[in-house]
């Protein structure tokens, strides 16, 4: 018997998500059955249930876009994974007890990971690596500039920048933050007062970014762009403050600044198996290392969903709100 | 003796622009000396004369970025080419009757070319040439879009995609371009007023472009980036709105689009001798084939060059103002 939280409609999370127990049948061939143990409620997650989402699932959906599980059994053909293994389904609908997930769609993790960490492990670590992976090619002492630098992948970016020898300029809204993100590892935290462009120089003593990530838009995200060294790229990941990209065509023409984008949905739908293998192995690694931690706020059980959507709503966190899957 | 157009200060050309006499030695060595045949007034120039440009010499200097010459003299130790042959100075400061070049920033053409044809290649067609090759790879029957496309750069993109195969939907300001830009080779000539995303069915039979090439920028280029397909790259090159890119975050983050520059002054000083002799090797081909051609306005003699500049400066001009620069 799987219990899952589902989403009936769109809306207030107390009015249309519900739990429902049902059964599931044994693993059919190349499939595998899981008993989930951990997942972390997302923004995109709250946007999901709200109906604002980018991509929204068919009504009714289990909700849950990561997590992570134990396998329980196995169906026939199934190889290179086996009962008792931690392992992460790379589909949607992880807020569950038990699911049922095609063999192919399942990355093994390492033993001896903290769960609640690998729980966490699939969105924001994975964006932070492709971004600083698959864009500009970074050599160690270079310089990778970001705004939102509070956020989830903003914490991971500074940490695997940390881990590889790459330095962060930080740009954050709240200035309490400046102290928290640089015992956390920021080389350089600012607010988004500073004039990058003006300041650079004492700030990063003349070297100037390859690399800018982009998760507010509008003026934050000309601030970082400017901070760029001539021939630099910004990857846009999200937009918190609604606002489109304002770009001086200079910046294109005569700077010859490339803009992209990231959306992990995609890169998890499109990218082949060993990307996908590589850039969760190389995560548990630096998770193991003890290089990659994500806070936690809160633990709740499944069956406190609502409560979980509710706390993860909330302006000022410690961490994340995570389901324990268990109960 | 050379004769050349110097620019005193920025400003009128009537001002600001004089003709200067003055001997030039002997070839030194790795030096060609040029008989210079005829040269283009280009956008760029005018800005220079202004003082608008974004990269402006220190004057008083020479104008001119393109042109055709043909060699008088060799200094010791050229090699590869010999007194006759037709050039292509990749210097600038072109408006003059003999100009002493080192040689390694000369590309020699062909024989038999339209000097005067031959004398515009080295600014617009290599920068539609280098925007269809350095960004998306094109396959027979893609299809590219692009604003501006009456202009120089537009002209040579119709002309060379449909050499190559590709085709073109082209944005135009004024309707009666329309039927003349279909005449000269444009898949779909279209005016401003065309929602592209609503049209593009209709117009391209549901292709989708991957390229858009950008002169405009502002509501202009928002439209022909709306037409590209998921995964499709936008150019800039130019800013004749003089209004900034705005690009809405979802096209970055969920259509995956790509944004990025092309300046040919700095292609020009960056590029290896191998890329700049191919360019210029295949557009010459293109030329002699009658596959690439930009219309004359007028050919004004260089002592001529404050009329020259402002015939070039006025609205509705038939085609380009050429300097012959033997005269």
């Amino acid at each position: 018997m799987s219990r899952a939280a589902r989403l009936k409609q769109f809306g207030k999370p107390a009015e249309s998500l519900v739990l429902e127990d049902f059964p599931l049948p044994s693993p059919g061939p190349e499939e595998v059955l899981l008993d989930m143990v951990a997942a972390p409620v997302n923004p995109a997650d709250l946007n999901v249930i709200e109906g604002t989402y980018g991509d929204l699932p068919e009504l009714p959906a289990t909700i849950g876009n990561e997590g992570v599980g134990r396998i329980v059994a196995v169906g026939l053909g199934v190889t290179g994974c086996s009962p008792g293994q931690l392992v992460l389904p790379m589909t949607f609908g992880t807020w569950c007890s038990q699911m049922l997930v095609p063999a192919r769609h399942l990355i093994p993790l390492p033993d001896g990971l903290d769960t609640n960490q690998a729980a966490m492990l699939t969105v924001n670590p994975a964006t932070a690596w492709r971004m600083l992976q698959d864009f500009v090619h970074l050599a160690p002492g270079d310089w990778i500039v970001q705004n939102a630098a509070n956020s989830g992948v903003g914490r991971s970016v500074i940490q695997i920048a940390r881990a590889l020898g790459w330095k962060t300029l930080n740009v954050v809204r709240r200035p309490e933050l400046v102290g928290e993100l640089t015992d956390a590892g920021g080389t350089i935290v600012v607010t988004e007062e500073y004039d990058l462009r003006k300041e650079l120089k004492t700030l990063c003593g003349g070297a100037r970014p390859k690399l800018a990530l982009n998760a507010v838009g509008g003026p934050s995200a000309l601030n970082i762009a400017n901070a760029l060294a001539p021939g630099g790229t910004m990857v846009t990941f999200g937009a918190m403050s609604k606002q489109p990209l304002k770009i001086p065509n200079g910046l294109l023409i005569f700077k010859g600044l490339k803009f992209g984008g990231f959306w992990l949905n995609r890169w998890r739908k499109t990218a082949d198996r060993t990307t996908l293998t590589e850039t969760y192995a190389a995560l548990a690694r630096l998770l193991r290392e003890g290089n990659l931690f994500t806070p936690l706020h809160v633990i709740h059980p499944l069956t406190q969903v609502v409560e979980a959507v509710g706390a993860a709503g909330r302006e000022k966190r410690a961490g994340k709100v995570l389901l324990d899957l268990s109960r």
